[in-house]
């Protein structure tokens, strides 16, 4: 797969967006794309308005050091030397308000930023993207948009790319975790969660964990219940749903167990005898993982036919604007883009 | 209250159970009263197996301690030097089977001793028992005693008491959970959570918290669904019950806030900002205490009339009698529970 339309050129293109900019994710990618050492792994696009990332720039008292053209402007192909290349919205769409609160225009334009960077990696034909990085948004703000069909990024990213099964695993230094089921009611679950489902999960989660580096994960499937049902005393979707997608699981190859305790099997990954873990539900997974790693652990899309990460943070209007957001996340997010679009790219030479 | 049939003695008096006699409930009890500092907090009345603790002191190398009188002798009333009693049932009962595996023997005698603990905490004549500290029993043995009734020892307890709120709070040195509800299937939430469950939770924490000395707790609740429901677009009971039951907290002049997303909450009671958090379930409050505090962590139900705390681990059969696990839980419930006693007694002289 090419990475460029240079052809000297082997590092991947990493399309980011810079996520409602009202936000912090202004700020951190203007923060986290000043580490030149990341532009030796990729080449990175920014979606954006130049003048909310100028104001990102100078509260945390950093020199611009970006190319800039016209967003959807001929002029990108020309950039191809450039290591950071702004798509300025600005010229392109008119300017856009920064407010630290959900509103309707900051909700339609990073609502527009995901649908536009869905169309560059779509596109096949000029630059060619290999990844994408997200920048937080608010979903009340789409919400106010008009933009309510789908709660976050990972369901509209599965729907334009008519990916039918999609899941949504979280990367720290300490933890990875691989989720069944997310944006819904807790008491939902029981409409949603079948063998198929928990199966998707262990066989995406293993398939993410390939993408990071780990080719022979060890995968533990945590029970729904409290103490993953104690044997049917209480609950019976162990034995009806997860038990049975674990073992098609590994008798497809994957080297998964379970269904054990939620609340000690997170110990026993942190420990390092498993390399993923599977949760059922969006905060059975995201407990642990943001407290063991604030600030360092990134969001991956699974099973979208292109790489997709993200911070885990949302965008944090209580400090934006402020120069403080810790950039330690997106920077992760950047780096697992970069690195796995470069081993994807690497394996089909 | 008198805390000793011994006029002269102002410790409290704790009495403990060794728990199922094959876990590694013994060696922990043994291993952890061996600290003669925690003598001077309180008595410590120990009801379980002479042999079964003669072997749990030989496999860590301890010479026993105690002072052993058969279990329901009036010689009881002549024990007040010491500081360690046995109060023996191998002399009243017969000996008991210490296998490392859930069976009827064990699941029947352990079920007996909280009976026992608790006939003694309420009698109230003779030696007054002001705290219980449990040692961890099978549920699965429990079963297979025809003890099917209470899934552990907190409902046991509630019953016996006639307690008509209890709450399960876990108190370790970095996190302070209590759970609205406890034992049950996930999906039965639904079925079970109501303001006055949620309120009582709140409540009870609180009460806990000035147990444990900390006088006007900050209390943190989490919401059910994940981001606590995002202002209703997942899920309602954060809007039906969750801020009603803080309403009525805060009425009863409880500092209460929330409800929070139960993912990042915990980050920022660990961070300080708030002295407990209220958990809706099992695993949402227990994945994050276990996460932060291994073997260090008590077990505390707030509601009945004496103070009861016991470790945070179950009867981990797989290391069982060999002498390697780690007494800190027992010791710190031990610990808890003597001064939580000297406290209350001290308030009420």
């Amino acid at each position: 797969m090419p990475t460029s339309s240079n052809p000297s050129e082997n590092r991947p293109s990493v399309a980011v967006t810079i996520g409602d900019p009202g936000g912090i994710g202004p700020e951190v990618v203007v923060a986290a794309l000043a580490d030149r050492e990341l532009w030796r792994r990729g080449r990175f696009l920014v979606l954006g308005s130049e003048s909310v990332l100028h104001r990102a720039a100078e509260s945390r008292g950093i020199e611009p050091y970006w190319w800039s053209v016209p967003f959807g402007s001929p002029a990108l192909r020309a950039t191809g030397v450039h290591d950071v290349v702004l798509l300025d919205t600005d010229r392109s769409w008119g300017a856009v308000e920064a407010l630290p609160t959900p509103n309707r225009g900051a909700g339609a334009y990073s609502h527009r930023l995901v649908e536009e960077v869905i169309g560059m990696a779509q596109a096949g034909d000029g630059e060619r993207v290999s990844a994408i990085v997200t920048g937080p948004i608010s979903k009340a703000a789409w919400v106010m948009a008009g933009k309510a069909r789908f709660p976050g990024h990972t369901e509209l990213l599965a729907d334009r790319f008519r990916a039918r099964r999609v899941a949504m695993m979280f990367v720290g230094p300490r933890l990875r975790v691989v989720l069944a089921t997310i944006h819904l009611p807790l008491m939902d679950i029981r409409n949603v969660l079948t063998i198929g489902k928990v199966f998707d999960a262990i066989d995406l989660g293993a398939e993410g964990c390939r993408m990071v580096g780990v080719s022979r994960p060890r995968v533990a499937v945590c029970g729904l219940n409290p103490h993953a049902g104690e044997g049917g005393l209480m609950g019976d979707e162990e034995e009806r749903l997860i038990a049975p997608a674990i073992e098609h699981a590994r008798n497809a190859g994957i080297d998964a167990s379970g269904p054990f305790p939620a609340d000690t099997i997170f110990n026993a990954a942190v420990a390092g005898r498993y390399d993923l873990v599977v949760a059922m539900y969006h905060d059975q997974g995201l407990i642990p993982v943001k407290l063991l790693s604030r600030d360092e652990s990134v969001n991956m899309t699974i099973g979208l036919p292109i790489i997709r990460t993200s911070p885990d943070h949302g965008t944090a209007f209580d400090i934006a604007g402020r120069g403080m957001a810790d950039p330690g996340s997106m920077r992760a997010a950047l780096t697992m883009a970069a690195e796995a679009a470069g081993r994807v790219g690497g394996k089909q030479d």
